[in-house]
């Protein structure tokens, strides 16, 4: 059933033992997110958790290392910024899922009651329900919340980005949240081994249909070469759409069981979790993502080819 | 004399043929601080018009495309985001100066009136300064106010950026801005050419000092390679400073004359105008620049002798 943030609010107020499911591969509108509502709750006496399916980096140990971890028997179980329950990862199919709270368009409302609202990051909408609990929101649920905020919206980057936006940014820099030293943790500060994975990335970039199309393919391989891993991939996504006149920016990464997985980043003239969901996948209008049971060189080239009949077809339109 | 926004908009209404001076090597706050006020005066039935002493580059023109160029004897100087006279460039000199509206700290108090806020843009002054002149905001003024704000806070990144200016900006959206297409321009572009330069910069990286510090080096051969020129390294400086645990970032380029350029950048640890002192440069604490008559290896090689000597100084400190 979809409910609105009063009714989230009311829900979440009667219920205890509470776990809150957020992404694998987390990033940091999941884990504001998450840890904002288990703080909320916490202070609401409740017992609650957060858990994901893969680590944590550690850019995000500020948003829960004061949590202690406790063990409980759930009762109610909230996912956040979850669309589809496979991307909890391992968690899927381990919960029943009580409540969904997420922003993705292409949620399949897979909860017995979920709250969706067009917003650029799930974090503005759980500062709503935070809110609506009553909750004193303390310094550390303002940085948590604004983690979400900046990160989802590229540091209030993205079109996407609205003056509700900007106006929940200000609220939470007066609540307490280190607008500056959190900006800097995301945006500004490259580990060695990130950086060295970004020159390999570069190098691997390839253009296609008169260069309206940008592919980087991450291997295994590199980031054995580099020390990094998949979770450093996060970052590599924006850099194909930044060069101009690229109108699709797509970076493939090879998972270690040979399968991939491909983050497609478009501007207006081509929808990205249209293109995805030609490969299964989904996400919003200019950012998504899809998997392919194939190497890195095949999925270019399944990828490029439905490129080509979107770019041609738009032509004809 | 020191005076307050009421005051300072109390005198702009008096004045007519009005004209406002912004730095050299104009940025998106000081243009934007000038074509906003200009497009108020406009508005209030005043002839004025914005100059400065350097081509504005292309990607601002959509602040001030619209208005026609006119020639009148002015009666009344402004200088906006100008800390100095001397920042004017070509124009120092040239006027006497009635009104200085800025946010610099080492404002020198140059004008007959001076108004000086602690904000991060100047823009986010301006903004006072026309909602008390009573003009109706509409969408131009709205995108010049946005493209100051965003610019000099690198996108509402900066430690600098206040509740405040969060505020601003939503209110500006409200008025029109167009907030993704802005940032777009001013920081999601890069020409092909400046990303081929890019990619052979970061190869150009090397470490020293227990990767304590990082150096790029640019070379008139990368400028043919690439299709790219110097203008463009600009972008380059912050790219080795970005990287985890690198206290010193420097950029040197060679010069086509074959002497070459440093560009400095530090965190806290280093005085990077310091640094830049000991070859005849200067520049700020953690940004500064100096020439060497040498190509870029023995300009590398001198440079990382003084960072050594630097760092180990501060440890015995």
């Amino acid at each position: 059933m979809k409910i609105d943030v009063k009714q989230c609010a009311a829900i979440l107020s009667e219920k205890d033992n509470i776990l809150i499911l957020t992404h694998a591969h987390p990033d940091g509108d999941t884990l504001g997110c998450g840890f904002a509502l288990c703080r909320a709750l916490m202070k609401m006496g409740k017992i609650c958790a957060v858990i994901n399916a893969d680590k944590i980096p550690e850019k995000y140990s500020y948003l829960y290392e004061d949590i202690a971890p406790i063990r409980f028997k759930q009762d109610f179980v909230v996912a956040v910024d979850v669309a589809t329950p496979n991307l909890l990862g391992e968690l899927d199919g381990k919960y029943h899922i009580d409540l969904c709270i997420d922003h993705h368009s292409s949620n399949t409302e897979y909860a017995d009651n979920w709250l969706l609202e067009d917003v650029p990051a799930a974090c503005q909408l759980m500062f709503e329900i935070i809110k609506e609990l009553g909750v004193d929101i303390d310094k550390k649920i303002a940085q948590c919340l604004y983690t979400g905020l900046t990160t989802d919206t590229g540091c209030f980057r993205y079109d996407s980005t609205t003056a509700a936006t900007y106006r929940a940014a200000a609220e939470l820099i007066e609540l307490g949240a280190d607008n500056g030293r959190i900006n800097r943790i995301m945006f500004e500060t490259k580990s060695k081994t990130y950086a060295r994975l970004e020159r390999l990335a570069l190098e691997s970039m390839r253009f296609y249909e008169n260069e309206r199309v940008a592919i980087i393919t991450v291997t295994q391989d590199m980031y054995k070469l580099t020390g990094s891993n998949e979770q450093e991939t996060e970052a590599l996504a924006p850099l194909t759409r930044q060069i101009e006149g690229v109108e699709v920016g797509i970076t493939i990464r090879e998972k270690s069981d040979a399968t991939c997985k491909a983050s497609i980043r478009t501007f207006e003239t081509v929808n990205a979790a249209k293109l995805a969901k030609e490969f299964g996948g989904g996400g919003h209008a200019q950012a998504a993502a899809c998997r392919f049971d194939c190497d890195v060189k095949e999925a270019r080239r399944r990828l490029v080819e439905k490129c080509t009949e979107i770019l041609n077809a738009a032509k004809e339109d």
